[in-house]
């Protein structure tokens, strides 16, 4: 079956954060795929993924960049669908404003929809809670891994 | 026919930002309801209307507020249903850092679609993004809307 | 005897930063209570919290909460108590200035007495002297405490 | 009656700022005294303001400046009343940074319940919780208060 | 004579701003072009500017964009011309911090030569000095405005 | 002989930064004395030490603090000597930004001489400049130990 | 008679600002000369001020600058005087941070004895200060200014 | 044969950082030189270095410096060759905003063409841009590197 969900990186060495949102996925049920592209490194690549992504079936794209992160912003120039960006304090930042910026600050037009820095797994659960506006199964889910979060604190709570 | 995107707001001093909003889904043909919800001097209010949303038959929910804004974040605990925030450069605000840190840092497990400061504008494209997952004529119009933000761009480019 | 200050922040992992406020109110000899409340993990358990405080005997609230830090504000929302807030530095915190701003930036009608970043022992202080404005004991308490402050700093500069 | 409420500022220029808590004062029918107190040019004025607050019966202070503004910190660090500090964004401040950090950022020992910038209602609103824990009276007002700020989003709810 | 430099903005909003570019090119003798090129609302007319900028016989490349900023750098990342980005303080923009960061904080690989705030002037000049170094009678009328500079500065002393 | 610089900290911890000051002092010749005096915990230690320096012979203060740094401020507030403010970055400071707004964002008619976030050697180099504006012999050391930079910088450049 | 303070500013249009610094000097009876000398326009005007300031009789040189502000470093850099600087928010600068980043972060070895944001009244009065140290007479005024200073907080007090 | 470019910091602790950029060089086949020369503790060496730069066949100036960094602009204002500076973010820098705002936000009339925090291997690119406006070889050189961090990725991306 194909991919809902695209996750895209400009480089490999945001993988340790970007793949908290594969897990929420998978974990979700959700049919992702995963791979590096690079807005500066690989202008092209990206444009094609962009361009493609719809076609290839594709319904949410989750994009992570660190400093100067123009990635999420550009696909989202190109898409039509729902872009996810992720801020990533990567070694080349300045505790995360830029990232941050570079990625909120989009211009009226071209949304991005931000999420906290190095929050790759509030980008999993958003693209799950926008998959779930059409699928009752997904809200049951989501529903259900509230609860948990839930009952963890109160458990949490019941240790003091 | 009910509404599928909600639009709240923390104040009514935010209408003029929170507005565009409003006119975007309008102009894609989305039905939306507009309203205030402080979180801060109308808790109740607050978490009713996020509990009731979804059974309402809310889609998508955007929330904007100013200073310490808690409404998108403490809507989004509440609620399966994604939630789009926009920090507002309110009076009170310190050049709206406060507002897009407040909505923009949600913990892991609470993710809140953050725009950028003021870009309510944003906000009604994300939603319309959202229900165009579900909705192919959603994604015919938001081409037409990107090929006409093209359009201008080059009109403009030709009057130099 | 039940407890004067009820201490609560977001997640168990504050404990090591807000031990420090039980520590003072134990040193004053102040009943205090202590548990988990997330206000987007449990927002009911934060609503009832809030709710019950003053019928339970409580006088002061404190809690402390990172990142986009929503239970100082919330809570003061929901109660009439006077609520302090202590920011965390979380780990997903952007050095502090989300959890500072999400606190200390409530809007007209709303206060928190906000402290500096992770101070849960001058949060404790506080809570001591809003108690001691009606308990002349803890008030002599303070002043020797105040006078232990001094005495060490004096023989911090005798060593020189 | 004496006052029970001490409302200091570093400038009469602080004034339209500070108003605020001594009209909330007033509508909680409060005692307040107001009158300007410079840490910086009124050292010593400040040091016997501080040290005879409480032989005067007052029972809270709140303290207003702007830029390196020590006035809150200083009072706090003589007296044992608890201090509220209002960060003021005054004309020499650097967009209210400087006020906020210098009245916030108290060293463990010496606590300073800080506002918003420019808070000053919220000030008075602390000051009137305080009071309330030792006066049921304060506390049907303070409840009051918050209806009325229900109300009025209610109101203002039913506008759109 | 085909132009030498190439200016670019991210809308005509951005002109007032950037014309202080075309003003030193005009003046310098260097023959330049100026036009709109949206990365976020005309990516493909960005990417084909960038492709073909070289091969127009473009030398330098100044563009200039407010809020998340991303024209300078993706052109940057499509041509291996240099490129001088200018963030400018658009309405939308965060005193400007959002523009310098995602001009700015470019990744290792693709250089963006960033000027200051606003500095669409000092952008002409730095297109100046990269001519020059190919052209030595540019040299001489860079020598000539320095000079200028510092007589006026004489001419302004002289007046005290 | 009697001390011409006093040096002070407002906390024991501060005195890693500090001792700088003091080494700088010892190698021009200067006498000084060194020791902790907190505006928070030992505020009349901190009144009478500014209040008797003069009187003492002290011709320049040293002041070090952290986090809502008062202690520079405070002590320039009641001498007429001039006053070296140090920020320090503390265990309990924002990275260091709150030490030096609190530090140098003075009101107008209370200067301090701020030096750079830790620059304790600076303070120290500084307090002997101002001493040497009457003492000959300290400019001499002045210009030698500058020339001692210089040949330092020429040494380290020969190493390439 | 020659003068003790040399006042010199980056622009003539920084002139409002430091304007304040020479009616200071006025009124303590101090002689002073007040030109513009550029870093970065008028760099060898600036080499040779510096260069000869000590020689031609100056005992301070306060310096006033905006955005990247070199001047009071460079010339602190080349003379022994003390030097003061003034950061100015000029047109070009970001709130000011620029300015104040510039002047105060100087590296160990070349104080500048910074003060706050467009304070060039306290640059004044801090270089009244250091010749002070030399001349019990201005010690004097500046005791009188300091007393003044209290009478008006204290008249103003007597208004309310 | 002579340098065409020449490389020089504040101070021999940035060479780990400044070394990118003459690693960058030397793949590109690019004569440069590299020393110490700081603007600070080194004035007429630094003076004298930009003065003779271009006499000595130097075409750009690459200038890294941290702190109040002020050896890029100072360069840029005695020599007409294109300069571009590297803030570094040395230990005596606020996370690096003060080399940032000291490098980028020169005046109308002196560009510094100023890359990312630590950039150095940015600014080696930029250098070698700005010879390739001249040299076709080095245009060659520019797109096969480009071409290499495309691969880079395309490789990284197969790996997923």
């Amino acid at each position: 079956m194909s991919a809902s969900v695209g996750i895209i990186m400009g480089s490999k060495s945001d993988l340790p954060v970007m793949q908290d949102a594969a897990d929420v996925l998978k974990a979700f049920g959700i049919n992702y795929e995963i791979t590096v592209v690079s807005a500066h490194r690989t202008p092209e690549r990206m444009f094609n993924y962009a361009k493609e992504a719809q076609g290839r079936g594709l319904k949410v794209i989750i994009a992570g960049a660190g400093g100067a992160a123009h990635l999420p912003g550009m696909v989202a120039s190109i898409t039509t669908l729902p872009v996810i960006g992720v801020p990533v304090k990567s070694s080349n930042s300045i505790d995360g404003w830029d990232s941050i910026l570079s990625i909120l600050q989009m211009p009226n037009g071209i949304p991005v929809a931000t999420v906290a820095l190095n929050a790759a797994k509030n980008a999993g659960l958003l693209a799950a809670q926008i998959l779930a506006t059409a699928d009752e199964s997904l809200t049951v889910k989501m529903q259900a891994y509230k609860d948990e979060l839930r009952r963890k604190v109160e458990e949490s709570a019941d240790s003091f």
